[in-house]
């Protein structure tokens, strides 16, 4: 099976690794967070190779999860921005973040993320919807959902 | 610059992705959460090629997130088993999840991740660890932490 060929299986871990699992997206998104914009500046502050940006940046317009605006400078160039889809990719981000705090960062972590208003950490949280327990792995059973059965019916 | 730089980068989610980021690897990990311990269950649960799998498998347990586990059979034979360090990967899976349920699945989501206690959902929460405000990237603030001024020391 190709990597790709996630996109069509019956988990949205995935289907959501199909679309942002590949090397670079997730660094590429993390940068746009940070507020890069521009072709040249994803570049630079990532270190990725034009060739490959350029890729990574059209499957994400393709996706939905940036969108390209063009703008006028000496000629026309173009922006890249997060839609609301591409907006919620930050908890991935700030669960790879926490994790690499706790494991990847022996001198304290290299960068905090705070709260604006208040200057608390962020936290991930897993909770219960229902109940609001916290919540691990062993907590958790797996179930079929709705989206199985269209899955079995060919859709 | 290569991907495997990243692990050098004074960012702990680049630090994560030059661990975590490889094609497969989350595959691989979500299937070890779902039970997976044997070589030939995670080719045929994934559907990755035998030796793209020893080299994922490998770098995990390198990396301290898998042990690898001989037990006796006809023959000797390899388990790998997830290590505290890789239990604490869940929360990256979940938020993927969370992804892919919303974005992804349009026939609803095809798994349901339920607290085996009361059957509620798995919420992913970014939350203030101070205050306790629910928080979106629009609240939060990038400051430097510890690690950032030993990174600087060449640490």
């Amino acid at each position: 099976m190709r990597f790709t060929d996630l996109a069509d299986q019956p988990c949205s871990i995935s289907r959501s690794l199909a679309v942002l699992g590949e090397r670079w997206t997730l660094v590429i998104l993390k940068q746009a967070f940070a507020g890069t914009r521009r072709f040249d500046d994803f570049v630079r502050t990532t270190g990725i190779s034009r060739g490959r940006l350029a890729t990574r940046l059209s499957e994400l317009v393709d996706h939905g999860i940036l969108e390209r605006v063009d703008y006028k400078d000496t000629r026309t160039r173009s922006e890249y921005r997060l839609t609301p889809r591409g907006h919620d990719v930050y908890p991935i981000l700030m669960a790879l973040r926490a994790w690499g705090d706790e494991h990847l960062a022996p001198d304290g972590p290299p960068l905090g993320y705070v709260h604006s208003d208040c200057g608390g950490g962020v936290a991930v949280q897993l909770v219960c919807d229902r109940c609001g327990e916290p919540l691990d792995a062993r907590a958790v059973t797996v179930v079929e959902g709705p989206g199985l059965a269209a899955f079995g019916d060919g859709g």
